[in-house]
């Protein structure tokens, strides 16, 4: 029987925090004080969209939990370095974050940077030791997409590229080249390495190349609604609500989609992306209902 | 005809410099100046010693250059982004690296940050999407490995050590593991990285396990000597010589082998690891002979 949708997230949440746990290295491992960090920043925190991303294309793909596991796990620590990092004093300067202190506020700067700097590294090590696919050409392809939506050219270039824009306007392109590097790109990292893992896989659907670009196309789509939606949230919530300092888009003098179109015009672009990334599913039946309900919950989260 | 150890130096510098410079974006792709930035770090500095011993592996090994040359760049590009980082503000907050400003001063903290960040995203992505060994698995072993030797377990692990020791007494044991960390987990990794290159290759030598062994051993002792050298060097060098702010260390008051044995005393234990070190290339003959050199090489570099 099919579980309904808030269950599924749930109980993948809870797995998953077994499977973080279990794949950090222990606070009792030299050098202890890192890795107490290590485990601040990514245990207990956050609603794990990347990972349920990852999770909802691997059973689009047929594949097994236990290989979705281990991706999801990679993008996770990608996403939790670049919060550790983009919340040090010379970035954001944030103190808040998922309702605890930022890694440089309950430790120091320098450990906030290495902590950052260690799940980087922990992310690709997972990539690269665990069996993720029959074919291990098909693995280095899986590592060599993470690095990319990683790097200069992907996470890392968007926040470059953020930081050049403070107290700039920019027009709704350049807004959506920033975050389609920024946020996108590892939104569509998650969809896409969830769904690799049951390619390659006896039993396993075997996406075709056209497929895994629909999918790569709703990644691009669903990314570009978080941030529209995150937009919103940040100028309508509070700080309870959000969990992190409220306003601070406005107060930094950050272009927004809500600062270029309003909030109404916003909320009418999330709603559209909404509907186009549900079109790009639609080939894919019944095997594609978790990916559609993600998209509901991340646009309709709290509109 | 055998082309003496400093020509040999030499035409891999210069030979590495370019390719070093075809692995890296171009500072013309967007982020510009990110990319810039990144290719300021990388470019025109340093003795390239990583590079070096993966490339004299990779010679004993009996593979082809350009397979060396894609893990020599990838071991470089994380030594690079490591220095990025301990140079900042928040860790060493040092001015000056191979006669040079540093990332930060010469552009910004954020932007040092984010190069650091993207270098080691490069380097898995290098390892991952060109051809290494003949046999996949192999290179996503050799991946685990740099991943392992760059992480929380290695080299950004050591760097956590050696911040938490600054200003304490440090036992000779401690101070190794420390550096065994630090230091030593790159410079291993480029030896095994260059060896393993040949290992899966039609017409390599294909080295066994107990081979393996020894050139992990020579790279764990060397990468130590390599050490005290640099502590010995801090000591004695004006900045001119050494390129970077001298007699940081003494007035940091960070614990060294200098300050532990003395001048005479860290001398000897260099020229004792070396000895050591070269011990455990005798079965390989005349094929281990560059890196023998580089062991000289490293050791002698400045007494």
């Amino acid at each position: 029987m099919r579980v309904d949708f808030q269950s599924w997230i749930s109980a993948h949440q809870v797995r998953f925090e077994d499977v973080l746990s279990r794949l950090l290295p222990h606070a009792e491992v030299a050098p202890q004080r890192l890795h107490e960090a290590m485990r601040y920043v990514v245990l207990d925190g956050g609603k794990r969209v990347r990972p349920l991303l990852a999770f909802a294309a691997g059973e689009l793909a047929g594949t097994n939990e236990a290989r979705v596991d281990v991706v999801a796990a990679a993008v996770e620590l990608i996403h939790a370095y670049s919060l550790v990092h983009d919340d040090m004093p010379c970035m954001d300067d944030d103190v808040l974050r998922r309702g605890k202190p930022t890694c440089h506020v309950q430790y120091d700067d320098a450990t906030a940077l290495l902590v950052g700097d260690s799940l980087q590294a922990l992310a690709f090590q997972l990539l690269a030791e665990h069996r993720l696919n029959d074919d291990a050409a098909r693995q280095l392809e899986m590592i060599r997409l993470l690095a990319v939506a990683s790097g200069s050219r992907g996470m890392a270039g968007g926040q470059a590229i953020d930081l050049a824009s403070v107290g700039k306007y920019l027009t709704l392109p350049e807004l959506e080249f920033m975050h389609i590097h920024k946020t996108g790109a590892l939104i569509r990292a998650a969809v896409l390495l969830g769904a690799h893992c049951g390619s390659g896989m006896q039993g396993g659907s075997g996406l075709g190349p056209a497929q895994m670009d629909k999918l790569d196309h709703f990644g691009k789509l669903i990314g570009l609604a978080f941030q529209v939606v995150d937009d919103v949230l940040d100028c309508e919530a509070d700080t309870a609500t959000l969990g992190k300092t409220a306003g601070k888009d406005a107060e930094s003098d950050k272009p927004t989609y809500v600062s270029l179109l309003g909030i109404q015009g916003a909320r009418d672009m999330a709603h559209r992306l909404h509907r186009e990334a549900l079109e790009t599913l639609t080939e894919f039946g019944e095997t594609a209902q978790r990916l559609r309900e993600l998209a509901d919950f991340i646009v309709l989260r709290k509109f």
